[in-house]
């Protein structure tokens, strides 16, 4: 006689898959309420209980852990000494084994679940089964996923029960166990310190999507999600035109998404090419934000994405529809405006909702090395002005530190070394990706051409040489934003005093590379 | 009575953290090979069996999964129902559980390991025990490190064993097991097709340092080594000399060594700055390397790092040392090269084996985005000069195709848009991160100046017009290598015939973000 052992919570496709192990000569042993909903269905079943002698204790907490049933796994059929203890001690060979287990993940998204219950939902006895099953994996068919049911009966009625099947089954059950443990594992470090680091760290992940290629053609890509944070990210966006996103679209988007978080509190909207603004633009209507966006650099514009925190309308879509866009990414889209854009086939419309509060934000961000992960605190220092220093002698006024806070926002999503130049809430120059800090002055003062005429500029990290004063003097700039910190500050400010330049010193470096 | 049930197979400090817990009335249980190591040493125990009353059988695969001892672990003390039935089943209270599991990675890591040894290394009971006694926390101890016998000890003798302590030890338990199912997983991934990428993925990763900071000093930041793979990276080079690298330190270090590793076939030596190269150079002794990689930018190397697959001699770093740079990664150091730039205090240098074989490459690499991970393959394309196409009338050498590889390899590593300018096997100017191409053009001509004359400019994707070809053209440059596939490559091809450029297409892209 062959066996199966069976306890699951979701009944989905249960009947079926337990009728055909029925009718491949399975004897089916079960668990309290899935021995009773069989049986309810009048499919055969043999209790855990009756095979062990012992009953259910502890609320369930321990009902299958006992060595007939794991004798039953366990056992290596091609091994005599094995087949020996088994008929010894009466031992049925158990030949498959399907789990679900508790749903912990479900638990801790429910927001009213107490702790106690979280708690409860850590399984055991499951984890166990599935972990024999899957060690034994060349006598034993593991089945974590209830999806799995009729792909075993088609390849047990087929016979195409090879060893890469069984090899796959017991992949995914570790793969399943350890991204659940990794689960319990984040859910218990949110209730220590949150500066406890552990000393082994598991990242789990669930696929969303296998994408087209990576960043370059050759190479293969993947999109996973996070389980356990919720963020306003590209990861909830509703695509409502266009083909699925690109691997570099994701980047893009991320980081156009990330400048406009940054700047939620105004109405906002940025155009990215290449994970660096090219255009952002802060206040006024979608409209006013779109021509101010395409103004800041109408060449790097073209095939960029745009965010933006606003609704679309046709007014604005009338004239966006002219520019060559990769995605466009909104709170949302008139009907008007979404019929218009959406007659482009390839433009990508994205709703995404900027709004959205009750988030749980992953306070890491991780970068691979070769043979290794980087993991720091993403950047979210939020600036008070008033831990600024004017280091100058003119004095500025609240909106002038105001404009200067926009600059020094927008530095801080330029690649370093980073400049970037503004002027009336809108980004006139960026000079990004430089080896050297006048070099990325010198592309962003040289877009920004007679425009920097009462400019601000910013840089990501301190001027090293007064170097970038001096140019920027050349091209009137207004005030200079800067973490300060270099030993030749001095030279610096002087400078600045001297050209009638007002330079404030943050004290915060933005370096993102 | 109180008991601990103990079961390990590293015996170190046991002795030690048995006899406290018989000091403070615990009575310990224990399977075979602890059991029979603490009654040698004249520590009273009991075995598994004796509290179960069945053998340990499958040699060891069952051994103490039975109720008799989960009822031990899992019931709740507080509740009077649990309590009784523990009562009832003659079920003894376990209050601490110590347990390291079957050294899977150790396994792996043995290249004579089979895997029948690989499997059989796979922890079942221990894990079980484990994941029991966390879950149960409240009421249990759980050990997964012998290192923290002597803290729970300490905690217990000072009745400071508070909800934050057990708790830890409660993550710290399922951060090992979910780590350990990870690399069970990965380690079936290896033995199914390349190309399955499984649901959920998990990533294991062992904390190697704590860093200074981030990339930002408000960032906290922390290095985690992959306990999977082994390849040539920072993370195997030995500092000897300078204080911890930095976190951009290891970004950049990251990005030098993966520059050298495409050019490993030549002597090699790579100047980093911002991840992206300011000075690579090949072929001729460590001195020659030096004075190329210097005269590419001479500016952008201050405060760089330098990588190099040679071995950096008294002669070299005599002319190094007056140049102010981060890091040196080398071959190796000669003891009086060693010597000569140790009386620099802040320089880092870092020995690393280049020549090393033996490798688990990661074909991967993880890119974080909010609420997600993107995965790709690394870019490992191997070009293969014969599938080039020069596409202008032009007959280029072999020794002229060898020199737009290298061209080309190196503006692979060049952050996205990139430009490289290459000459006499050295970089004359690099133009990186540009949002549109004939910017990074610009960048890289304008820097290379009369040295263009004979040059060869390299694109990492397509010339979108014919306007980088008009400006090649005004410094002389007698090759562009880009992959094509412009809806203007015609344009381009024409301007650079008529201009007497020859233009190779690869027809693959290299975008890097």
């Amino acid at each position: 006689m062959k066996y199966a052992l069976i306890s699951v919570s979701d009944k989905t496709n249960l009947i079926e898959f337990a009728r055909e192990l029925t009718s491949l000569d399975y004897k089916i042993i079960s668990t309290g309420g899935t021995y009773k909903y069989l049986v309810e269905n009048k499919i055969e079943a043999v209790m855990v209980e009756s095979i062990t002698g012992f009953p259910e204790i502890l609320d369930g907490r321990v009902k299958t852990l006992h060595p007939l049933i794991y004798g039953g796994i366990l056992s290596i059929r091609s091994n005599k000494s094995h087949s020996n203890q088994i008929k010894e001690h009466n031992i049925k060979s158990i030949d498959i084994v399907a789990i679900d287990l508790y749903p912990f993940l479900k638990t801790i998204q429910n927001d009213s679940s107490l702790h106690e219950d979280i708690v409860e939902n850590i399984d055991i006895g499951g984890v166990s089964l599935l972990r024999a099953a899957a060690k034994n994996y060349k006598d034993v068919l593991t089945i974590c996923d209830i999806n799995d049911y009729m792909l075993v009966i088609e390849k047990l009625k087929s016979n195409q029960v090879d060893n890469r099947f069984k090899l796959t089954l017991s992949q995914k059950a570790f793969a399943h166990t350890s991204s659940y443990d990794s689960l319990i594992n984040n859910y218990m470090l949110t209730k220590l310190d949150n500066n406890y680091m552990p000393e082994v760290l598991t990242i789990s992940v669930l696929k969303k999507e296998e994408l087209r290629y990576g960043e370059n053609p050759h190479q293969k890509a993947y999109w996973y999600t996070d389980i356990f944070h919720k963020e306003i990210s590209i990861n909830n966006g509703t695509l409502l035109n266009g083909k699925q996103l690109s691997y570099n679209n994701i980047l893009d988007a991320n980081a156009a998404i990330g400048i406009v978080k940054d700047l939620n509190n105004y109405n906002c909207m940025v155009g990215i090419k290449h994970l660096n603004p090219c255009g952002v633009a802060i206040k006024g209507n979608v409209k006013d934000l779109w021509l101010k966006v395409l103004d800041s650099d109408s060449k790097s514009i073209f095939g960029g994405i745009v965010a933006t925190n606003q609704v679309i309308n046709k007014d604005v879509a009338k004239i966006m529809k002219d520019i060559f866009l990769e995605i466009i990414i909104a709170q949302d889209f008139d009907e008007d405006a979404l019929e218009l854009l959406s007659q482009k086939k390839n433009l990508r419309l994205v709703k995404l909702d900027f709004k959205t509060d009750n988030l749980k934000i992953n306070k890491f961000e991780y970068h691979s090395v070769d043979q290794g992960l980087l993991i720091q605190n993403k950047d979210s220092y939020k600036h008070n002005i008033k831990d600024w220093k004017v280091v100058t002698k003119n004095k500025l006024s609240d909106l002038e530190l105001e404009e200067a806070w926009f600059a020094y926002i927008i530095v801080k999503h330029v690649k370093s070394n980073g400049i970037a130049l503004t002027k009336n809430y809108q980004t006139i120059g960026i000079g990004p990706g430089q080896m050297n800090r006048i070099g990325s002055a010198k592309i962003a003062l040289e877009h920004a051409g007679k425009k920097a005429d009462g400019s601000i500029l910013s840089s990501d990290a301190f001027l090293p040489f007064n170097d970038v004063v001096e140019l920027a003097s050349r091209y009137n700039v207004k005030i200079i934003i800067q973490p300060g910190g270099s030993i030749k500050d001095k030279e610096s400010i002087d400078l600045a005093n001297k050209k009638g330049i007002a330079m404030i010193f943050t004290n915060i470096r933005h370096f993102k590379h």
